[in-house]
């Protein structure tokens, strides 16, 4: 396939959406094709899943039912909207993607889903295909969750399903996507989101820079 | 595990949620706590499942995606309603549960997805539990089709994504659930469903009543 993949990972707050923004800009001024899209919700249909996993009551379903619901929503949106857009040469960029489900189910939920299970379900909705780059955006929970409170309250926004879970599940995701990492050193790049918008740009565009020989 | 599980399957316009609600009556009248469900949308969150599922184009997403979102309505389901109907004594009565996932998603689409592929979706929603019986209802594709629109006209309702496939998948359908009856001859039972609601139902109230020892 043409194209490139490139996924930004981490907590809430850390600036996903923020620093897309910016890469996009950046990467468009350098006269590169590029989509943006994010999970879940990347497509039409991935709106209404959207809708389900991250409105309403935190207990309304469980890890099972959340993995096979993110899984339906990643399936669309490979097939419905990156894989195209990757045949067409685009760089893509997500907000969020499978690891984001590993990280929340295995190890937010402190492994209440096998990795096994998990394993399979990638197999059979994303199969052998993988993110050529993937930006793991690291922050304290403290400082990312506070981010997110604040940005929930300016923008009336209802979406705090998972900002209410308790602070240890928090952590136990930044642990599960520095594992990741660990696990996947030429995929993932890790960096520091405890900095100014600006400096993390920076420190994106570079790594960005290097991977796709700008 | 208390109680007694009943799963309905069949093609469209079969007479299955006619059928339910007849032996419900019947076996209300005999003292017996019944709780009638279906597949999909038994819950809140799977009805919006369903109207993700049911409503709209035909290629909107294909039988992987569909799959993920059958079993994840499944298992909320079976964790939300079934079972827990089931610890309290009840007989609970499914208009479709997995059955039709196998025949609509192997046998309907022509093998589109592996049987190992489904059996693994299976094993992660459902795990190790299985109905204790399952009427299939069989009934010639071209009448059932007939009955299923001359239904929709009078309705006015819009879920006929399925019944505008090619007559080949209703005919593959049909194939595929006599397969699995074949398959599992303890928990399947097949009906000939191309009579009157009044024999079908004394048929459905024969095979049930010797189940349950009435």
């Amino acid at each position: 396939m043409n194209g490139y993949f490139i996924t930004f990972e981490g907590g809430e707050g850390t600036g996903k959406s923020t620093q897309i923004k910016l890469l996009e800009e950046y990467l468009k001024s350098k006269n590169k094709d590029i989509v943006t899209t994010k999970e879940p919700g990347g497509t039409e249909v991935g709106l209404e899943i959207r809708k389900l996993l991250v409105c309403g009551d935190k207990d309304k379903f469980d890890a099972t039912a959340e993995a096979l619901l993110y899984f339906a929503d990643r399936h669309i949106h490979l097939t419905k909207k990156i894989w195209p857009a990757m045949q067409q040469g685009s760089i893509v960029l997500s907000d969020r993607f499978a690891d984001s489900t590993f990280a929340y189910q295995y190890f937010g939920y402190n492994k209440r889903l096998s990795k096994e299970v998990l394993q399979q379900l990638y197999q059979i909705a994303v199969g052998d295909f993988k993110p050529n780059l993937t930006i793991i955006l690291d922050i304290d929970p403290k400082i990312g969750l506070e981010r997110s409170f604040n940005k929930a309250k300016n923008m009336d926004v209802k979406e705090l399903r998972f900002e209410g879970r308790e602070f240890e599940f928090h952590q136990n995701l930044r642990k599960g996507f520095l594992e990741i990492a660990k696990e996947e050193p030429e995929r993932c790049v890790v960096l520091n989101a405890d900095k100014s918008i600006e400096e993390l740009h920076k420190d994106i565009v570079a790594v960005v820079s290097q991977r796709l020989g700008l």
